[in-house]
């Protein structure tokens, strides 16, 4: 059987809604690629900068404990979490709110496979960009955590397929 | 007298309530130059993307009648009112709503000196940025305003002290 393609399905890649409207509209996708390549036309080119900070807005903070986190997400931090001391968990805490306080919006990196180490360096090495140019490496991140999220989502869409059929 | 310069002040020049806040704090300073160059290091360093969203929904829309519009915004359209036939008129509408619509914002431009078809024909030219490339242009826009802005309010402020001082 056929997989469907629901809005919430694509909201479990991304948070921004016109993203999830527009790949529900236009999915089934002949493959995993078409549907990243689909995908990465909208984020770039039509979803505009409120839709993207809506994205952010969707991520816990690294290391947040605070409120609920998905299961994809913290699969994605799991390198950090499990690389990290309690000193360095601390200065991430305290440079993530020294970022937020400056851009608006949470520290994003497409944390998978990432010690907390390396992801505090790149904090502070982000951390001294303007505030649009932050803005574009975010929306990249963004763009890296949805194609592991599309792999995962076509992942678990063909698993349950199979097993209609099967 | 020393002229009192207030966050309420720089705030005519921008709805950027950081970027006003910010003056105020430092006014008052050495003249003119001075004040633009450290309204240029705010916007540009220290306004993260939601103060310039919020800066640029301070703006009425080009030609627009329904909301009350400032005696400034006033001076700075009126070529571009003084240039417009119905259909150009028409046609800069229906372009700011379609605008409006792919970047969620008003399309800005510092309309001071400038025609209404030359208005209409940039308004079509950035129609096809991609939004983060018109964030960045409708932000230096908004700059090229207040730097106008300023040279009104240390115009006006320097005659009010002049007035009292007389």
């Amino acid at each position: 059987m056929e997989p469907q393609w629901t809005e919430k399905d694509f909201l479990s890649c991304s948070g921004s809604t016109k993203l999830a409207r527009e790949m529900a509209a236009a999915a089934p996708f002949a493959d995993l690629d078409h549907a990243v390549q689909y995908a990465r036309d909208i984020w770039y080119n039509k979803v505009d900068v409120k839709g993207w900070l809506e994205a952010f807005a969707a991520h816990p903070e690294i290391g947040a404990t605070s409120k609920p986190i998905s299961q994809w997400s913290k699969e994605e931090q799991s390198t950090a979490m499990a690389t990290s001391g309690g000193s360095t968990m601390q200065e991430l805490f305290e440079w993530n709110a020294r970022y937020k306080e400056k851009f608006g919006f949470v520290f994003l990196i497409c944390a998978s496979g990432r010690g907390s180490p390396e992801i505090l360096a790149e904090l502070k090495r982000r951390f001294v960009n303007r505030p649009i140019v932050e803005l574009e490496a975010a929306a990249e991140e963004e763009m890296k955590i949805i194609e592991l999220r599309l792999k995962k989502l076509f992942d678990s869409k063909l698993r349950t397929s199979s097993s209609q059929t099967a």
